[in-house]
């Protein structure tokens, strides 16, 4: 067995029994410890201050779960919790001297009631997965994020996902009826209700949606399903101005309700270096400030894209944008969708960049982006540039190159900074550990008490992702 | 002055000197100490166990609301929250002792952002002032009760209040941006946040929706508006069994889609009931064993209408339903809906009465009702009984007439009884104190363990509410 360094002081022979330990409790398969392996669960998608876990400890059910949780609790060893591994905030990346905890083996869907559009699945399950079986029976989960094949329900539920259909189904909160999850010293909680409706004593599931592992780790939960939509109708619109962007919103939420299901928005800037870096071929003659990438899902083909066409049409011939096209092929929708679903290979491309996940109101939005470029191009700094994300909910992508670790900082300062007292520092992505030093810029000194109070109090030896989010 | 009996040890003295304190502190109107008045703060609408408060504070700010709770948390003097009375678990009826916190004087609209669909509100809004503000505007805040005119925001958050359209737009939980709560010691947490998305840290207004007041006062709320539907289609349709009814449940949410706003079920003896008491129109020529209320929100009214007549066409035609009417004008409408809503004065016309509102898996709740109903008829007890509820959440409520305390009882132990282990106590009325002898019906010894211990952990003096849910 090779060597490791412990965290916290503990010495190099009780890590050396611990893991053999774990390993008696685990099986042959349930814990790695080769080093090649370990290789492999040193980051998540970031990249970021990539570092091998001591080990990593692969249960195979919830039992399994509380008895590795049980075992580090009371030896006091830290566990970094992993999914799919493609978080974007360092959350899953692991720090010198942790366990890893790994779902992967903890996976697959366990039971799905057509009647009730409810999916069990275990925490390991893949999205992808996840939206195949409920195809099967024509319902559909509508969580959907660039990293489906690779994102675990876990993870999902972990860091509360958003994606691009929040405007019409919410955060992964609203799509959650039950959870089974492990509290960091062993004790399961399952709550695997598959109602939509359930007021008795508090909602403990809350505890673990969006709270990034640090305060249980989620095994097993209740998905709720929708109907699956007869199809899906995409548009690309191209406007002059931002306020013209945020009309076309409030017109398409007025007039088609809840059949929207998407609402993108691409300035210039990104939309031009991804037609450009991704090789895409230009949907317009010409170039526009704005552009609005729409969907719809439709319950009535024909009835539902003659609503979207007639109110594009309107919106055409009152000036109030420049053009627009719908797509009359799902070849021509996923054409479409790749201008915007591109920009995680886009940002990986421009390494070294910096990419942000900042939500703010509306109103402040089109200021906030102006100021935020004024500033880099102020310092020279920051090229290229891009603006995009889920207007509808408010949340912002941007992206910077950067050339420096100091350079980092100083566009970290100006993207934060500009958005002190009126936005969120992470509107999807969550807080990891890449965005700790910033929590204080959009939650109050007493919230943050509170839930470092509530983080004590549920891990008091502090063992589950410690230094994520607090 | 008169003397009131103080709780927990506290001697007359005591409670006089800290009912002088809270005067000054809240001034000419703030505190309600007169013996008569108090009578209107003494239960809320269940009417059980009435009890008057020792006075009545009545805040007009969230300043004001965190000095009351810093007094009482200084000297252990328990509260109890109030809001519109409205509550059907006892969780706002007084116990001997007690202060009550009204947060009455707390109410009005802070804002309306018709852009970014949020309203910023003070918690002791009536839910019909918030409709009424939303509608000037042409948007719609979707929750509805029977209680409407009397019920507040905050009660709504405290409760997360489900009522008539949660199949289509959740309970409150989904419906509520941001929330600004004050800690049983008097500390303010302002999460006031108007957007959609907000992944920074915990999020900590989870902390205080459904929780009954238990772990904080909420003051302020943001909460999220939908377009106003350009017209609500209703319709009344008769089966012959729980088969069709659930059939007709998935044919509707299938075809229909999110369009689809209530699916309020009535087993025929509840129908025959309320017909007959409320001395009601029969809407069908014959009597059938079951029978739903649909209603759909409508986009373009003519369409929609053409669309919900053509499935239950469909479906009379394939012969899974007997009888179906579809209202023809808001009258009409009124007329179909006051069988259903008329529940609450049936009820309180019938007392006593025992009322219930549980949850469980739709697969399960025809042979619920059936056993439960059986169970009466064999102990000669429980008459009249009826059962109707909100059939897409699995929300079902029964009540039975009842002639003793003991029946009571007995009728309690049967219909709780019957539904261990796969339903909820609660589905949304709450827990309140009337309930809580039940909580372990649903939930397990470990979730009660952990609830107890994170009241504990807020609110350590156990000053709010206590006794209620726990």
């Amino acid at each position: 067995m090779q060597h490791f360094e412990a965290a916290g002081g503990a010495g190099q022979r009780s890590v050396e029994r611990m893991v053999g330990e774990l390993g008696r409790l685990l099986g042959p398969c349930g814990l790695v410890t080769d080093r090649d392996l370990l290789e492999r669960y040193s980051c998540d998608w970031t990249y970021a201050n990539a570092c091998p876990p001591v080990a990593v400890a692969r249960p195979r059910s919830t039992a399994e779960v509380a008895a590795v949780l049980a075992h580090c609790h009371a030896a006091g060893w830290p566990v970094v919790v992993q999914g799919g591994l493609t978080g974007l905030a360092g959350g899953a990346t692991p720090r010198a001297g942790e366990l890893a905890v790994s779902l992967e083996r903890l996976a697959g869907i366990e039971s799905l009631d057509a009647d009730a559009a409810a999916m069990t699945v275990r925490a390991g399950t893949r999205l992808a997965a996840v939206h195949q079986a409920a195809g099967e029976v024509h319902l559909a989960f509508p969580l959907d994020l660039a990293s489906r094949g690779s994102c675990t329900i876990g993870g999902n539920i972990a860091t509360n996902a958003g994606g691009n259909r929040v405007i019409r189904h919410g955060m992964t909160r609203n799509l959650v009826l039950g959870i089974e999850a492990v509290l960091a010293d062993g004790t399961v909680l399952s709550s695997l209700t598959t109602m939509l409706k359930d007021n008795a004593g508090y909602d403990l599931k809350q505890l673990f949606i969006g709270t990034e592992g640090t305060l249980g780790i989620v095994t097993r939960a209740v998905l709720r399903l929708q109907p699956e939509p007869l199809e899906r109708i995409t548009a690309l619109v191209a406007l002059d101005s931002f306020a013209d962007l945020t009309r076309l919103l409030v017109t398409l939420r007025r007039d088609l309700a809840s059949s929207l299901s998407s609402f993108e928005a691409m300035w210039s800037d990104y939309f031009e270096c991804a037609l450009e870096r991704l090789a895409l071929a230009r949907p317009f003659g010409a170039a526009h400030p704005f552009y609005a990438l729409v969907e719809i899902e439709a319950l009535d083909p024909a009835v539902d894209r003659g609503r979207l066409e007639a109110v594009l049409f309107r919106v055409l011939e009152a000036g109030a944008a420049s053009d627009a096209v719908v797509a009359s092929s799902l070849d021509d929708a996923a054409r479409l969708w790749r201008i915007r679903e591109g920009a995680g290979e886009l940002i990986t491309g421009l390494a070294p960049a910096a990419a942000y996940d900042v939500s703010m109101p509306l109103a402040a939005m089109e200021a906030y982006v102006a100021g935020v470029r004024a500033g880099f191009e102020a310092l020279g700094i920051g090229r290229p540039f891009g603006a995009f994300g889920h207007l509808g909910d408010g949340n912002l992508h941007l992206f910077a190159g950067v050339n420096s670790r100091e350079e980092t900082a100083t566009i970290d300062a100006l993207v934060y900074g500009a958005l002190q007292g009126r936005g969120s520092v992470s509107a999807e992505h969550g807080i990891g550990s890449l965005k700790k030093s910033w929590l204080g810029h959009t939650r109050s000194p007493a919230e943050i008490v509170v839930m470092r109070s509530l983080k004590q109090h549920l891990d008091p030896r502090g063992i589950l992702n410690p230094g994520r989010v607090l």
